[in-house]
C-alpha cells in the first residue's frame, strides 16, 4: 500500500500481545499510516521475539511507504508484569520464557532507535485520549475488556504509570471481599473475576450446568460459547443471554462507579471485543452508573465506548513516543 | 504566645470542619507556628460561618507574632461536596445550610487576601506529603479514618482533585457489591460501611446484641462504645474487641490494595482518631495487605500511620497555598 503521505514527524507504534504483534507507523496529526499484524510465537523465545519486534515495525514502515529516518520515535506496548523505568519485562503471564527481559533497550538498539516503553492497557488508553473517544477531554478512564480487564488512566496528559509500573490495574480492584470469585491472578473478589468476557462465560456454563431452562445458549457446543454469542442471543430476546449481559454491565458499573470515586475523570471508556455488544450494553452500564455513584459524578461524567478498536495500543504507544519525544526535545 | 520568628514566607492554613474551625500558620519550611481551634458553630449560618473563618485566621496570626502583610498565602481546607475550581461549598452533609456558598471569595473578600480552596481530605494528604510521614515521596494515597473515611491522593507535587471535584474519595468504593452494609451516604457496600471508627462501633454493637460473649466491651454502657474503647480492650487482650479490631485491619486493607491496583503509590497512610490503635493495627493492616496485593507492589509499597495528627488540614492547606502561590508567581 502506498499510503498518502501524512504530516511529519512520523511515529511507529508497536503493541506486543501474547498471540500477535501489531504495528503502524502514526502521523504527527494522529492519523494512521499503516496497520499491520504478525504471530507474536512467544514460544519461540524472547531472542526470536525482539526479531519478531523488529519485523513488525520493518514492516509497518515499508507498508507506510518511509524509511526509518523519517521515524521520530519509537513505541512499545506491552502486557505486565513489567517495570517501566528500567524498561525490563519481569514476569509476564502471556509471554511466558520472557521473564526479566531488557525489552525496551534490546529493541532499541536493534531498530538504532530510542523506544518508549509502556504498559499495553494504558497505551491503548492515551490512544483513545490522543486521537480516539477521548479527544479533547483532560481525563480519562478507560476499562478494555476481554480475556481479563485491562485498565489505563490518562489525567491532563500524562498516564497513570504508578510507582511499580501497577498503576491503572482495576481489573483487580476487590468488589466482593467476603467469599468472591477466583480471579485468574488467583486471588478473590477482584472485578476481573466478575466482569471480563471470560467471566461471563464462565457464568453461563454454571448456570447451563444447573438448570434447565430454554435458552439458545442450551443448543451451543459447550466449546463454542464466547462472548459474542451471548452478545448475539441477547440481542435476539434469549433470557438467559440478557440476564448475563445485564449481570456483566452492573458488575462494569461497580468498577467504574469505585474509579469515579477515586480518579473522578471526564470519561469513562469500554473498549475491547466485548463492546461488539453495542447500545444495550452500553445502556445498561450508564443506568447501573447514575444509580450507584454519587450525584455529581453520575450526572457530569460521560460513560462511552472506545473507538479506535484493535489499533488502540499502537496508535497509543505511538502517541505517548510522540508525548515523550516532544517534552524531552 | 510569641513564638520564634521561622522563614518568610508565611502561610496561613484553616481546616473547616463540622464541628471545628482549626487553623494555625506554617512557615516556608513547615515549620508550625500556631495552632488555634474554635467551633464551627454551623447552626449560625453561613454569614456567621465567615466570621468565624476570619477570627480563626486572626487568632492563628496574632499567637504567631505576625501581621497580616507577613501572610504569602491563605489555604482553606473543607469537606465536600464542593466545587474546588469554582470555590463553591455545594451541598456539604456536615455543613448544613452552608448549600451552594461561594465560600472562596467570601473568605476572600473578608481577608483581604487570595484564598486557594481544597477539600480537606487531600489537604490533610498534603501535609503529610510535605512535611510529615510523606516526606521524601513521590506519591501517597491517604486514608483518614473518622466518622466516615476521607481520602487525599498526591502524585508527583499535584493532588488528585477530580475533574468534578471527587477524587480520592475512595471511602466509597464498592467492596462488597452483592448485599453490603449501607453506607453514611446511602449507597450499599461502600468501604466506609465496614472500615470506619462508626462502622466498628456499630458492628461492636450488633455481636453484642446477638450472643453472650463475656467480653469486656459487654460492661460499656452503651452509649460510650466507641473506638477507642475497642482498642483498650484489644491491647488488653479482649477476645471480642481483638476480633473487631483484625475485621477492622482487613477492610482498611482490601481498600488499600485496591488503591496499590489504581494508584500504585510509594506510600499508603492512615490517619484520623482510629490510628490512636497503635502497632498492633498497623502490623493488622500490613499483614493482609501482603497477603492480598500483587507481589511487587506488596514488597515496596510502605504502609505507615500519618504523623501530623490533627493539623494535618490546617498544615496541608498552608503548604498547598504556598505550592500553588509558587507556581503561578
Amino acid at each position: 500500500m502506498s499510503a498518502s503521505p501524512g504530516r511529519a514527524p512520523f511515529y511507529l507504534g508497536i503493541d506486543l500481545g501474547g498471540t500477535n504483534i501489531k504495528s503502524g507507523v502514526v502521523d504527527d496529526s494522529g492519523r494512521v499510516l499503516s496497520s499491520v499484524s504478525r504471530p507474536t510465537d512467544v514460544d519461540e523465545g524472547p531472542e526470536a521475539g525482539i526479531d519478531h519486534l523488529a519485523e513488525a515495525g520493518h514492516n509497518a514502515l515499508k507498508e507506510a511507504g518511509l524509511a526509518w529516518d523519517a521515524i521520530a520515535g519509537v513505541g512499545l506496548g506491552s502486557p505486565g508484569t513489567m517495570d517501566l523505568e528500567a524498561g525490563l519485562l519481569l514476569d509476564p503471564p502471556n509471554l511466558r520464557g520472557w521473564e526479566n527481559l531488557p525489552i525496551r533497550d534490546l529493541l532499541s538498539r536493534r531498530l538504532g532507535k530510542k523506544v518508549i516503553f509502556q504498559n499495553d492497557g494504558n497505551a491503548a488508553a492515551y490512544g483513545e485520549y490522543w486521537i480516539g473517544a477521548g479527544q479533547g477531554v483532560r481525563s480519562l478512564v478507560m476499562f478494555t475488556l476481554g480475556t481479563g480487564i485491562g485498565g489505563g488512566v490518562v489525567i491532563d496528559g500524562e498516564i497513570l504509570e504508578g510507582r511499580h509500573s501497577h498503576g491503572a490495574e482495576y481489573g483487580h480492584i476487590i468488589v466482593e471481599m467476603d467469599g468472591g470469585r477466583v480471579c485468574s491472578c488467583g486471588q478473590k473478589g477482584h472485578l476481573e473475576a466478575y466482569a471480563s468476557a471470560t467471566a461471563m462465560v464462565k457464568r453461563a456454563h454454571e448456570v447451563l450446568a444447573g438448570d434447565a431452562s430454554a435458552s439458545a445458549l442450551r443448543k451451543v457446543v459447550p466449546h463454542d460459547l464466547d462472548s459474542r454469542l451471548i452478545a448475539e442471543s441477547a440481542a435476539a430476546g434469549d433470557a438467559l443471554a440478557v440476564h448475563l449481559m445485564n449481570e456483566t454491565a452492573r458488575y462494569l458499573a461497580v468498577g467504574a462507579v469505585s474509579m469515579m470515586h477515586t480518579i473522578d475523570p471526564d470519561l469513562v471508556l469500554f473498549g475491547g471485543g466485548m463492546t461488539n455488544a453495542g447500545d444495550p450494553l452500553l445502556e445498561e452500564i450508564r443506568r447501573n452508573i447514575r444509580r450507584m455513584a454519587f450525584p455529581i459524578p453520575a450526572a457530569k461524567t460521560r460513560i462511552e465506548f472506545a473507538r479506535l478498536g484493535g489499533e488502540a495500543g499502537f496508535v497509543g504507544a505511538a502517541g505517548w513516543a510522540r508525548a515523550v519525544v516532544s517534552r524531552t526535545s
